[in-house]
């Protein structure tokens, strides 16, 4: 660890995810289970999202302790069918019940060409890029959804209905880097407020609006308020969309009838997901799909720019150019997350070694 | 017809489809088919979506003519597995392939729980709303999305590479209306900016950029330069994802490759479509769905409203109550294209009785 100045650590990620795998299995998560969470975090902060990584060690830890997530993994099938599944997570971690469906939605895609599974009774599943990824090596696209508890009002409205419903979309390319959407359907997700607060720090106007529904800078206001949604009634419709398909198709809860992770520690979230995966050989020769994904990338790379752009980018390629810096120089960890860090590792008696 | 001023004429919805499917049929279009299309024209103008309605009548029968659209509709299938199809639509007019391959993905779709469809070699596909409300008797949940000549510029960019590819989903309800999102992932549809270019209005703000990047409300001049995506880099990466379903993988053309529906009428346009239908039944209780969906309509309904909302509204609302309306009072089409339809009537030696 090396002390930037009083409130940022830079951490190496290696030490910081086996801290994290250690402090899952000293709760009785099995080791397989506690490295796909513990990588799942220090993914998000390798990939600069900080909103889901480390600093959720704490919820996720103390969720577990109180009984309200389980500490092994269980999916039950309920109904299976050539294009999917209709799954029960079991209340298992999201992260790693996330891991094991996409499996099976990607031997399911081999067979059938497409598959689309809804998850009810799961918990927050962390960055939804975690598990599209996993279906790149298979020359498979994938998508995957989640609501989440109630953050976002109705467009018009100001109390809080929708949640900031999340989605990723991952698609193979040849020699350019995959493209890989992850988008909360809020301006930004729920997670960088709740950051801005743990970390003392404001918020821009547009994020959010307090519980009158005027314009607020203050993390705090915007936490008792609601977020917006981008994009105005189009983000909204999209909210409402992976709502739907996560929550009432699936049979988990929906809308404000999602239990809150951050406050009810006697209840099941009961959060709802849907995965969608697509074996792209069935559709398409695997290396025209790859060749042309190519030439678009590098199509949109040389496109003229307006006055002052540097750079177009494709979705996720910030994300990576991030995490390539990060695995080098170390993951700047919040001086309040760190002392979070170190507290759970005496807690459970796990040598702070990060 | 009823002249209101100047420049608008109060139409009857009936004798505007009789007309519309009659100038298609003496362009040697079977009945039920130029029915097909007429149909949607009319029904994109009875739900106030004048871009995709009447307006439309003269580009599609004059790329007919010059022979660069089937006038007779055939689907051949490139590829047939549980979990959909990869189609070429054989430069059908696209309203007509729409409408044929949502039937297929019915049929597909009560075997399998779950279609994707490719569609390649398509064409103009009016609104997407009329292919995903097909499948609302049938208790589906149906997408559809298309994309488009380029008219959008990645985010950063000026000029234009991405369509304004829409895409449309329709849930069913039970006593409250289903829940029908048909957007554009521009801020607003390119067809409203012609629509106002040939109304002689300007646009507001915000909806494009001219050729050298900047603001205009100029309709002309919006253009000659970029419509730009909603929610900024969000909507950038919807539209992309869609040009990469609809165009990349289907086989069709994708970006600026696609022919342009306005200028080139020596190619097909090869435009792409991707649609995906889900029976509901294979994942849940319908009945347990449709009153969970109703719940939800009714609590977003009732949630408390910011200052100057009078209502919020479900997606499809708006549209649905304007067709009622217009049933009832009559479609105000714009002089400017009263004048084209009473063009086409003469040319093809039709009654001119609207």
């Amino acid at each position: 660890m090396k002390l930037l100045n009083n409130s940022i650590n830079i951490i190496q990620w290696e030490p910081l995810r086996n801290l994290c795998q250690k402090l899952y299995e000293a709760q009785g998560m099995p080791p397989d289970e506690a490295f796909l969470v513990a990588d799942s975090l220090v993914d998000a902060d390798l990939n600069g999202v900080e909103s889901h990584g480390v600093s959720r060690m704490s919820i996720y830890m103390k969720r577990i302790e109180e009984n309200v997530v389980a500490n092994k993994c269980s999916i039950k099938i309920e109904n299976e069918f050539p294009g999917g599944f209709a799954l029960n997570a079991c209340n298992s971690m999201g992260i790693v019940a996330g891991v094991k469906i996409m499996e099976m939605g990607i031997k399911k895609a081999k067979e059938s060409g497409f598959a689309f599974i809804t998850v009810s009774h799961s918990n927050h599943f962390g960055i939804a890029a975690y598990f599209t990824r996993q279906a790149l090596k298979e020359n498979m696209i994938a998508f995957a959804a989640s609501n989440a508890p109630s953050t976002m009002a109705p467009w018009g409205g100001i109390k809080a209905y929708l949640g900031t419903n999340p989605f990723s979309v991952a698609i193979p390319a040849d020699k350019e880097l995959p493209i890989i959407m992850d988008m909360a359907t809020s301006v930004v997700a729920q997670g960088k407020i709740i950051m801005a607060a743990k970390t003392n720090n404001t918020i821009p106007e547009g994020w959010a609006i307090n519980k009158e529904g005027a314009a607020t800078t203050d993390p705090k206001e915007a936490l008792e308020g609601t977020v917006l949604p981008f994009g105005g009634p189009k983000g909204y419709s999209i909210a409402l969309l992976i709502d739907i398909l996560s929550g009432i198709l699936s049979g988990a809860m929906f809308g404000p009838h999602l239990n809150n992770m951050w406050n009810d520690f006697k209840n099941p979230q009961n959060v709802g997901h849907c995965f969608g995966v697509l074996d792209i050989s069935k559709y398409i020769d695997v290396n025209i799909f790859k060749s042309r994904i190519d030439q678009m990338i590098r199509e949109v790379k040389e496109a003229p720019k307006a006055k002052g752009i540097e750079e177009i980018f494709l979705p996720g390629e910030i994300e990576y150019r991030k995490s390539i810096q990060r695995r080098k120089e170390g993951i700047p960890v919040p001086n309040v997350i760190y002392e979070e860090l170190r507290a759970l590792a005496e807690k459970w008696d796990i040598p702070f070694s990060i």
